[in-house]
């Protein structure tokens, strides 16, 4: 079992260090927060200083997860050492991936994304379960390190997740349809509602309610991460400001909105439909040639890998 | 006890007969349906024919409600008498007070919507106690009859909702914000997040789910609720536009999203302020010249009426 070196024990890095020592692993950490380094010592874990840790991942040959915020990632990877087995946890995966290849090119890196979180943060809020039944996102792009892959797949899945493979760019069109847009169109409606005053809010039920929960969210979080995707979420952004566009045009001609709410309705039929689908088992040889391709359409297909054997990824797909 | 008649028999009005013969009132309906009027009938209710109800409720100076759907109001109203109590559970203000105008002139009418309902509908769908604890509005214009008002007021309060007195204006403008938009919206973020496939829709998590859930209603039932408040939700609509064009704008530009998010947080804040206020016991003289400004300036405060003292209305407020 691979050793694992925790670059960032907030949440989410305290979380990986914790599940991946729970799972058997010899693991230690970095943070510059000297009230999580403290408390991860408290609790027992061995806590170094960034050189000195890097140091000891290339001599173990170990696999280091880099889970600080992107705004402080360049820096930790222009200290990598060239041919260390490299992943992150990070929210956003192209502009994680343009970074590694500029600043730490000669790193084996393969890009992850834990889909899992609360609204809490720091050391104190992880624990090593955060991550059980949660989708954990891996990229395999054309020329991925299949070593470093199964490394990372390990990983995930000692940490109780389930393995999503995909590209970075696919990732973060994905993420910024279904997870960012969210924020942005909850806000809109807040600001929305609150325009009509208090008798529009006491009026409020479940619609809006519901519509508005995620923007009840620290404000710095949902920015950072919204803001971190910017690409891939201006598309989105424009796809929901053409179809809203189009909802107001029928409106005003027409006066119908039946092709709005028909293609809203069958698209939550069609997530229900994904969630409750009827999976069957299918295996990839990691060690084949075809190995990559095969992961990317497991991903584009709403499948995941749920464990391995030896280098055979088990997986269930619809 | 004044007497109610009630015109349409399915979910709303089925339920407001319920809960008026539970308040120990004498009760009539009428519905054209056939199956709904057997199962009224089975249950022990009196169900006439249209012109024989109407006779009765002109006779007994009861008070009519109109319960059917927007597009079957107008044949109803063609049939009231001149001078009878009416008032209507119809989910859009506006328009159904445009109709009485029109057609009924010389009715006595006060609008009303009770703020409550499930997905299902039909005479079968409905029960006595879905009023409980519901906002129950009630329309305060310039030169509405107090009288009525008073009825409807009783009525809704002896199905236990609570009363929001304001404009037929200013209702379907808020309801355009807090119950048509999110429904819009919701249809949207489905559609974007459909069009990422099976990979974007596998990895939905709280924030999709929350904010597609009322895309799952039925889409007929939507359409019809939104459609018939069109001019108040085209504003509504414009409104998020620009929200969401404004954010799109300064994502493209600055990259930055603060304005939005803030914005939207605080609005949260705002309604969860509004649900959680210290409540404070005020009264209102139903006899008084200044009866309905005050009633309205009740409403958009956020505040309600809970309950009747002779002609004195006892309401909270924040």
């Amino acid at each position: 079992m691979r050793d694992v070196c925790v670059v960032g024990l907030g949440l989410i890095g305290g979380s990986v260090l914790r599940a991946a020592a729970a799972a058997g692993r010899v693991v230690w950490g970095v943070t510059a927060s000297a009230q999580d380094a403290d408390a991860a010592r408290a609790d027992g874990f061995d806590v170094l200083d960034l050189g000195g840790a890097l140091a000891r991942a290339q001599d173990r040959d170990a696999l280091v997860v880099v889970a600080v915020p992107l705004p402080a990632v360049e820096e930790v990877l222009r200290r990598v050492p060239a041919g260390v087995r490299l992943t992150d946890v990070v929210s956003v995966k192209g502009p994680v991936g343009e970074l590694v290849s500029r600043v730490a090119p000669r790193a084996r890196y393969v890009g992850g994304h834990p889909m899992a979180g609360t609204s809490a943060s720091g050391w104190a809020a992880g624990n090593a379960d955060l991550f059980r039944d949660a989708a954990w996102v891996v990229t395999a792009e054309d020329g991925t390190d299949l070593d470093v892959l199964t490394d990372v797949v390990e990983l995930a899945l000692a940490a109780k997740a389930h393995v999503v493979p995909t590209t970075a760019a696919e990732h973060d069109s994905a993420v910024a349809r279904i997870s960012h847009l969210p924020h942005i169109l909850a806000a809109v409606l807040a600001s929305v509602g609150a325009d009509g005053g208090p008798l529009a809010l006491a009026l409020a039920a479940g619609s809006f309610g519901d519509g508005t929960r995620v923007a009840g969210s620290r404000p710095e979080l949902v920015r950072a991460m919204c803001e971190g995707n910017r690409s891939a979420l201006l598309d989105a952004v424009d796809d929901a400001l053409g179809r809203l566009g189009a909802a107001r045009g029928s409106l005003a001609s027409t006066g119908g909105l039946a092709k709005t709410i028909d293609a809203g309705h069958q698209a939550r039929q069609a997530l229900h439909d994904v969630q409750s689908a009827d999976l069957v088992d299918v295996t990839i040889d990691l060690t084949s040639p075809k190995a990559l391709e095969a992961l990317r359409a497991l991903g584009s297909r709403g499948g995941r890998v749920v464990a391995l054997n030896g280098s055979t990824a088990l997986a269930r797909t619809s």
